[in-house]
């Protein structure tokens, strides 16, 4: 079994306690964990100036904000905004999802600029440069998709988004089985695509060994996306979703044997009853790898809330094992998120995330709540402001709608109800 | 065992198969239920232009927005405003909590314009009564208690929320057992206050039979609030709040004796993990009376943000076998919410109610989701707009984040994943 400092190509004892220090746990704990595969800590030798943040089993469930150049005339300013805004509303994690412009100097950029681990999608990059030199995304090849792999790693990107396990086989399954969404993945569908006009398998899987070898020269984190994730609630849990995920177990099994560390990223949509199912599925299949879930959407309905209807996902999935939720915004399914939208989505996660720690009985998640419900007893407004999970915000709306004295209570005017009970009931001392 | 009729004081077979209709169930099985205690038809026949709506087993989880004038300088028109937007977001109920200003007025005028049915609380009049004129709430009178319940229900109220199971016994426990936050129910806590200083018990509690009479003459439907409910994680289901929910169960049998129509208020602040059993054990102990639970709230941190926060709640308790949503507005906590508050607060809820209702598989709420995913394969927007949650804020979103265009998909550009599928896969036919 090799070492913590092996898997993650040079993570020192330092970060190691840093880390285990913002978890509440022994740095023990940590390197343990990172060896079974239970624990990643995405942490490219390459990216400078990177606060490792660890991820997995018994930690803080973790947060990622997705940005990037969405249309051929974005700017990399754009999306640094939009970090900046991410980074400000508290998020673990960035992913660089550009499709289009300087998408080489939006990853450096925002690498340059992000103390948190930065993911990309490198099949994003694939497609819009075979798309820009040759028209379609069907010209892209085998080696052009490692070579932007490459590139990103060295670059020093933290955890590469790869759909390794979207094969012939599960796209086979679902043809077969009818969904109503067939594919909704938009790398995956590409290399879809492009796989069925080219018939041929999926060239990340065929050629795993080599993105192993990749991963393990560059020290990055591999994060194995489902192409075949539901894209409605009625497709959740079929077949091709299911084969899927058993093929990535099989990747996981292969990445630890390579020394690579790994996580799964899921789904996606589904109804509420099937969340636990879900989470207990991907953790049996992949033996424990750390489970990054996008949202889940528990309706196809939220359109304009869907960080809302993400966050009811997003907190049962903490809540039954998932380690690290990727944030929806409320421009999910009808366009791209602008700063605003990236604030509201990571601390709609943020949200569920805590949740989750709260009835896993996280004590530092526990502590933090019962300061809260201290502060308010007590009439302490700057202490529940500042306790908040978004002290700015909270502030602004007691600001707006009160009279904008900060220590005066307004909700019941002088009918308080924390005050009648400390004036009468003498159950505690309170110090309004 | 009384009918319909008699029990809802009139309801004619018409609303009955109206109420039916919406829910997709038989009259028959509304009948029923309400005959059996397990769905509640508040109507009250004094208000007029009344469209009924049934809540509870089995049916569609209902949502409601508390509105009321909330200090001496607010105005009815105010709140009609917010009651328009409560309506236009689609409520299913309203209540008005006016706690200052005119409250008769407010009540009134909130009945005369609202389709929806209208539960009011009247324990806050009355608390404000007395302090208005002899400058304390422990002025108040059990007469006056009853006299304002009275003059609400012959107003046309027609579900009226009352502490009456918040009895000495529960506050000698909640005393006994340390409670974090004593008690932050507004109403319970002035009625408690008054009770510990007068040295008495609950006045509701032992004039029930009273009330009873009064509900029973104006066919006002009972929604026992608990008074004792948690007010943070660390207080769910302790001995105060449970013994509380034990007697709430026998108030429950009274009332179904007597004839009226009861519904049950539950809590408030809960970890996840508590979701499920607390409404277990309110469904057991109150012998499937409908729950009208508030939020809940899963941590205490989302201060200004506590519409999502209770969106994660409702959905779970909707899931779980709530039947009616209270609201919870972003100003939850720190202020009043104003009018674009209130919009939030409904929508979250019904994100939340409709989330639970397809994990229950209500055939309706199925449906609904599938024609958004089929719209949504089909790229075809206006459909996929009109079938939202909310279509006036999806509609705005799209053209805020796009060219305006509304019938091209802007998400992926010309790299559409939707269209690959359809070029390459031949699933299905697409649209596109």
């Amino acid at each position: 079994m090799l070492t913590v400092e092996e898997l993650t190509k040079g993570l020192t004892p330092e970060q190691i306690e840093a880390a285990a220090e913002t978890e509440g746990v022994s740095p023990e704990t940590i390197r343990k964990e990172v060896e079974d595969g239970t624990i990643v800590v995405p942490c490219n030798p390459a990216h400078r100036g990177l606060k490792p943040v660890a991820i997995g089993k018994g930690l803080r469930t973790k947060v990622s904000a997705s940005i990037g150049i969405d249309s051929w005339d974005g700017t990399v300013a754009g999306e640094l905004e939009k970090l900046r805004v991410a980074l400000d509303a508290g998020t673990h994690a960035i992913m660089d999802l550009s499709i289009a412009g300087d998408m080489d100097g939006a990853r450096r950029a925002i690498l340059e600029a992000s103390p948190v681990p930065v993911g990309t999608l490198p099949m994003y990059q694939t497609i819009a440069e075979a798309a820009q030199k040759h028209g379609s995304s069907l010209a892209m090849t085998p080696e052009q998709m490692l070579e932007i792999i490459e590139r990103q790693a060295a670059d020093g990107v933290d955890f590469l988004a790869l759909h390794c396990a979207t094969t012939m086989a599960t796209v086979e399954r679902a043809k077969a089985e009818g969904r109503i969404d067939p594919l909704v993945s938009y790398g995956g569908s590409h290399l879809v695509g492009w796989m069925i006009h080219h018939k041929k398998e999926n060239p990340l899987y065929e050629n795993y060994d080599r993105i192993l070898e990749i991963a393990k020269k560059y020290g990055v984190t591999l994060s194995l996306a489902d192409g075949m994730r539901p894209g409605c609630l009625a497709d959740s849990l079929g077949g091709a979703q299911v084969q899927e995920l058993v093929i990535l177990g099989e990747l996981v099994a292969r990445a630890r044997n390579a020394g690579v560390q790994i996580m799964i990223k899921g789904p996606g949509h589904m109804p509420l009853n099937h969340v636990k199912d879900t989470i207990t599925l991907q953790k049996s299949l992949c033996k424990g790898a750390p489970y990054f879930v996008f949202g889940p959407l528990l309706t196809d309905l939220g359109v304009g809330y869907d960080h809302i209807n993400a966050a009811i996902g997003g907190a049962l999935s903490s809540w039954h094992g998932a380690d690290f939720l990727c944030y929806v915004t409320p421009a999910e399914h009808i366009g791209n998120p602008d700063a605003s939208q990236v604030r509201q989505g990571v601390i709609a996660a943020r949200v569920a995330a805590h949740a989750g720690d709260l009835a896993r009985g996280l004590p530092e998640a526990v502590q933090w709540d019962l300061d809260m419900s201290n502060a308010r007893r007590d009439l302490k407004w700057k202490e529940q402001i500042r306790l908040s999970i978004d002290p700015q915000h909270a502030q602004h709306i007691r600001l707006t709608r009160n009279d904008g004295d900060i220590e005066t209570c307004a909700m019941c005017g002088k009918f308080c109800a924390m005050k009648i009970i400390a004036d009468h009931m003498h159950f505690k001392r309170h110090s309004c």
